[in-house]
């Protein structure tokens, strides 16, 4: 789940709905009645290795949903096409109902590297914790049957992002169904496999099930919550692009006495050619960067001015005494086109490291957009700036010839991606979606018009004018994407309450 | 072996020296009677693991040195202190001898990443292949006893660099002595088991022992000879030491889309920390860094000048455009200090690659000195320039206090490392050496004033008052310290054949 950030968000004040409270109440004492069941088929859904790039593994989760989906009744089929992972759909026609609202999760999951974990922890063997490990969480010892503490924490690629969407929204049906509630609008399933590498299929999958796919809402279940902890929806998301860079040194690994100051090295030609993409402030100094942004409206602006700070309870919990860019709000740094090393790497370090100059330096560079950029273009800016710095740029290895032609060579590869969005949230379905998440809690919820994070839901307005909604539903500590993923126990049975009342929806 | 440059050299024409020449008949003769015992014991010898670190390892190979020393009737003994890999020691008294000549070479091994070995080859499963593996060489079908064509390769981590060095000084005696041709001196062995981790006990070593090394000459064979492949005897070496490196991010890896733009990048700030160390054209921007040089004397720059250009054919070989320094000679660039990366690290790339801020990033500095520098003030240079660019230096991890308090920290450890070393090449018995050399070859040897590479000799001068010189005996090509290594089946024939004729030095 790349979607979505809890700090571009507007603090709205609603007035508490108590309609649903008994419906709420239903939901509630279901969900404690069959918590070992809930939680137990959800520790072997997070068993199943789901790396977005592992298609047998990704075929063993579809089979695991569709299972999941037709043990409710509910009948499932995969879509996909030639290329695809597939896209478990299942969908509940309700007797009166006037509007359909598909709820949308994605399966498959970011890349593990087992090693980066805490000591214990497995992508994929879910234990539960105390904590995060980077808070000193203890791994609990737990029997099936054992009482669960909501506090805890469970851990596991995927755990949060996003099978805790598949898991919310297939049990928020289940419970309106056994606590005999009915559903107030047609509900379809769509749970993706390959969000993780940039929903490359979407749009085609889009156009090849255009006719069942029609409805009034999507609602996107992906990504944390508000910092606050408090219960969110998020009107917008920034697009996003992976750029993959190779440059070359000799040809085999040289020993660096026998080279040193005279073989040119890759590392240190990266080095120079990424430290000058950024000052010192976190500018981007590449040509135009900024310059496709769309200036934010006046309402945006207002929504932008009452989020809360979040800054110096977020600096203490990560440990930074400076923010990139300063002063600057991380509201404010999120309305920006962003230049991320994902991560590079030359030779060895640590105790792996030799006396010698490498052969290669590679890096991945992540680019986020915001309204107005354009993916293609936005790579295009990058590109031209590495041109400038005197670079021969290729999309394969660099042949013989090219070598001895070229002092600087560089491969640049990078995925499709996609573009920003963003969703009006003055829209009357988005209002009855407000009211019924609000709903099921006392406190005002938070509205945030754009997040920091990427989902490709321009693909949704482009290819069915659909009309799209995120909830977050994880906690934002859940360390999505990188090592020690987790979910906070208490935030699935919210989760499940959240989405069984947007089910509601008249 | 950290050793020697082939390319600091002077090309020196000797008159060839024919004395010897009915002896290297029989040396030689000998060699191809017992070809297959010698290299079925090398392969033995090859295949236990020596990564300096691994202590277990490393005393299975030093009892395999003693056992072969055994065999040949030389007792041999372990020499150690409480914290060193052993040295292994042999003593052979030669009646009517009055010079006495101590022969090394290491056993220990560079690290290895087995996942960058080409396909097939492994750095501790010794195999022959029909070239380099850059150079497309083929793994090849051998059994024992099957004819071996000394224009083969054996792969295999310590095959050149320095288990090559052991082999022919060990099989050099033994020829000798089953070819019933005396030595003309008192021959003593000293095989070092941690000259790649900086040889940090060789001075304790040498104190502890001193009496019992006792020599006229040391004779240090490690490292490849000229890139012309002809031989070669090197007169001095070049100081190193190792810095680590590593920047500070986020306390946990952060999602790219929720904090990019605000949360700053330790990847991005070590690219612009190294990037900002060297200049385009390679020279190091760090205050002082060519301070201490000392200048070369005229007959070291008479020597130099005579040094044939292998330039145009290294670059073909290498795949290089345009070295480092632009038109400067090799020989010139190795009589400076080096900064060089030997690697960096930070997220991931390639397939494990995801959209986070990751939470450090790490290099590994590799300094080599000329004489002049001292590997402690060489390493103050560099950590006054990364104070100098607002970091806050420690050794340990940051502290949750220091996190908040400085923005930009670094963590600098170091290894004690050391200075060069040069040796006067008009030494009587440095004439005597060139002479024993000069004999087995046609050709005129190559003689180098000063190394590109690095060997710890000035503890040999500091702690015995030793001289010392260096035959390096094997190919240049031989990927010492990086993945693939090998050494060229000839080059260790030869090799034999070499020290043979040093060790009937009078």
């Amino acid at each position: 789940m790349k979607l979505t950030s809890p700090f571009l968000s507007a603090m709205v004040i609603l007035g508490i709905n108590t309609v649903n409270a008994q419906n709420l109440q239903k939901i509630t004492a279901y969900q404690k009645l069959h918590e070992q069941d809930i939680i137990s088929e959800y520790l072997q859904f997070v068993a199943i290795p789901n790396e977005t790039k592992d298609s047998a593994n990704i075929n063993r989760n579809a089979a695991f949903i569709r299972d999941m989906l037709g043990k409710r009744g509910i009948k499932a089929e995969l879509l996909s096409t030639d290329k695809s992972n597939p896209v478990v759909f299942g969908e509940v026609n309700v007797p009166g109902a006037t509007k359909t609202v598909i709820f949308y999760a994605h399966y498959d999951g970011q890349p593990v590297n087992p090693k980066q974990w805490a000591p214990g922890l497995k992508p994929f063997e879910p234990v539960f914790i105390t904590a995060p490990a980077e808070q000193g969480g203890k791994i609990i010892d737990y029997k099936t049957g054992d009482k669960i503490d909501p506090a805890w924490r469970l851990s596991g690629r995927g755990s949060a992002d996003d099978k805790a969407g598949v898991m919310c929204i297939i049990n928020a049906y289940d419970a309106l169904v056994k606590s005999k509630i009915n559903p107030g609008c047609n509900i379809k399933f769509f749970f993706e496999g390959e969000e993780e590498k940039g929903s490359t299929n979407l749009a085609v999958i889009f156009r090849k099930y255009k006719i069942r796919l029609t409805s009034d809402l999507w609602v996107i279940c992906d990504g944390p919550r508000h910092i606050s902890g408090k219960k969110t929806i998020s009107f917008g998301v920034r697009g996003d692009v992976n750029m993959s860079l190779t440059l070359y040194g000799p040809k085999r690994p040289l020993h660096s006495g026998n080279y040193g100051n005279w073989a040119p090295n890759p590392g240190l030609m990266l080095a120079q050619l990424l430290g000058g993409m950024k000052d010192e402030q976190g500018k981007v100094m590449i040509k135009g960067f900024y310059d496709d942004v769309l200036p934010l409206s006046k309402t945006e602006k207002e929504a932008l001015s009452k989020v809360p700070a979040v800054e110096p309870e977020l600096k203490k919990e990560l440990g930074l005494a400076e923010p990139e860019g300063g002063a600057r709000p991380l509201v404010q740094a999120l309305m920006l086109p962003t230049l991320n090393i994902n991560g590079f790497a030359s030779g060895n370090v640590g105790a792996q490291a030799a006396n010698i100059i490498p052969v290669k330096a590679e890096a991945v560079l992540d680019l986020r957009m915001v309204l107005g950029n354009d993916a293609e273009r936005q790579v295009q800016k990058v590109t031209d700036h590495i041109q400038s710095k005197g670079y021969y740029i290729i999309d394969r290895e660099p042949t013989d010839e090219e070598r001895l032609q070229h002092a600087k060579i560089i491969k640049i590869t990078h995925e499709p991606g996609y573009n920003a969005q963003r969703t009006p949230i003055d829209m009357p379905l988005a209002q009855l979606v407000i009211k019924a998440v609000q709903s099921t809690v006392k406190y005002p919820i938070v509205l945030s018009p754009g997040s920091g994070g990427s989902l490709p839901l321009f693909v949704f307005e482009k290819e069915l004018a659909a009309k799209v909604i995120t909830i977050p539903l994880v906690n934002y500590d859940n360390n999505q994407h990188a090592e020690n993923e987790n979910v906070k126990v208490s935030y699935l049975f919210e989760g499940i309450e959240t989405i069984a009342a947007v089910m509601q929806i008249k």
